[in-house]
């Protein structure tokens, strides 16, 4: 519950944070969160009209203790069409595409709703409220099973020509890397996504004649290790830095922002992380744009897509 | 002279195009062109305050035909705020920085004046009126020496924080390549840059065994050779797309534009280039971020500066 970011004009809204495994909703009055619902496993109601369902019917249980609830955003883990409210596809919820998700949403629940990607989302709550606010340029990023990304630019929210910018995981860092899901060589993703930390942490431990599991070798185990004064571990966040620094300095290049926020679970490694992803970044900037440019952890973790949809669908009341 | 996209209900403006070698100055309505002075030597005026006074004798010149001309605008090669229309600096041109230069030629000629980039302006033209008119999201190139670059954004110039985004030529494609100016390995114009592409291929005709003076190997030589059915040559171009097409692709994932609009002396290879680039970034999207993804010449060369910055300085009195 943050009390710091309270916006006491704000109007009181709905985040509704959809992912692959769970739909985390709770009320909002700007970055204050008054109150969570239990999680619905997003497995439980297979296809898109039960689980809608159950979005509306814990929205209307929210409204008999909140009934000033003035809109719903909902964020999604796919392609949407902000415009519309429509959900292109869900890659990772099987049923989930071409869902008319505003249009069914908002005549079940009677209230205005917006539909947005969830990394947009993210990036939303920590330039409106977060580690960004009140900044021009803001580049979020989330770093997990693989890396999403989103864009506030001239403080307005960048969604590109199909609703499809700030695909951070799929930049290249290398002509003829590693190849991603789309042909991608050098994606992004394919060198700091979980799994591939793990592997690459995995062949590191190797050539070091120490052999560890593959379970082992979860990004949360290597900054432990790290933590600890093990050297192969400190090394394997050094490339790491190495890797996303290289495509945060392009971006940087590309859009002379004001800062980096980065969160999940792999910017769980704190310091052993931004520490050396700082100096991989300004090592590679003129003075000019790397001069105030921040690279800032996430201020709201497991919260920011609750915070960030209702902000964006209290926000477009608001406009 | 340019009479499709003749714009009557645009102001009469003066373009100022500032390069290293010559000051073009030109009077526009919209993207026509209506008289163009003889270019100015840059190196004949030596300091910035003998050079802008050179500018405002040739825009008296021009106002005496041109009685209705209502603002200029100056592109320059080199850091601006353009907000303030000053010049931090311009590393290819001796004495300029720290210059007010709106403030300056404002004065002496009692017009408005903005200042810009000159890769900035290069795009506005070409989204104003050029390759990219209409268009909602367009990023420019221009390659050279060097990569520039500009983008709009949402239909607006977008100019970063520090007045400094859009630098392409820096962005890296390696993250252990080559190094750039700013220690930024991988940097995009080590690669690409007219040098550069000639010292490649002199090193792919040696590896060839036959031997090519540098001279020889400058990007319209190996256009002609590679247009006579020399294969080391096509190969080059093919070498130089993947190089090009990658940043390319990466900037189509973060930003999702419309369009690439490219100009400048190595994209007058045509075909040899634009072929196997669209095929290379294309082979690195997504169906949603390349379906209607466009990549095409630059309509203005030698104009484009002249044009833009006229359309710069028109728009901002209309605005």
């Amino acid at each position: 519950m943050n009390t710091i970011s309270s916006d006491p004009i704000a109007p009181l809204a709905v985040g509704v944070d959809f992912g692959g495994t769970f739909v985390k909703i709770g009320v909002c009055r700007g970055a204050e969160l008054l109150e969570t619902m239990a999680p619905i496993p997003t497995a439980d109601h297979p296809g898109p009209e039960a689980l809608i369902h159950a979005m509306a019917e814990c929205i209307a249980d929210l409204r008999v203790r909140h009934p000033n609830i003035k809109a719903v955003g909902v964020g999604v883990p796919g392609l949407v069409d902000y415009d519309c409210g429509f959900v292109h596809v869900l890659t990772n919820v099987p049923g989930w595409k071409q869902i008319p998700l505003r249009e069914i949403l908002s005549s079940q629940t009677g209230l205005p709703v917006t539909v947005e990607n969830d990394a947009n989302a993210m990036t939303y709550a920590e330039w409106r409220y977060g580690a960004g606010r009140g900044l021009k340029n803001v580049i979020g990023l989330t770093l997990g099973t693989g890396v999403g990304g989103g864009m506030v630019l001239d403080g307005k929210m960048y969604r590109g020509s199909q609703f499809s910018a700030g695909e951070i995981g799929q930049m290249s860092i290398h002509y003829d890397g590693v190849s991603g899901h789309y042909g991608n060589l050098g994606a992004l993703e394919k060198y700091i996504g979980n799994q591939q930390i793990a592997e690459h942490a995995q062949r590191r431990y190797a050539q070091a004649r120490r052999h560890k599991e593959i379970e082992d070798c979860a990004p949360k185990d290597i900054a432990a290790a790290a933590q600890a004064g093990d050297d192969v571990a400190r090394k394997i966040w050094g490339e790491v830095a190495d890797w996303l620094g290289t495509a945060l300095a392009s971006i940087a290049w590309l859009l002379n922002p004001d800062a980096f926020v980065i969160g999940g679970g792999v910017a769980q490694a704190g310091a052993l992380l931004f520490e050396p992803l700082e100096q991989r970044v300004k090592s590679m900037l003129s003075e000019v744009v790397s001069g105030s440019l921040k690279i800032l952890p996430a201020k709201f973790n497991n919260e920011a897509g609750i915070i960030g949809n209702a902000a964006l669908a209290g926000d477009s009341q608001a406009a």
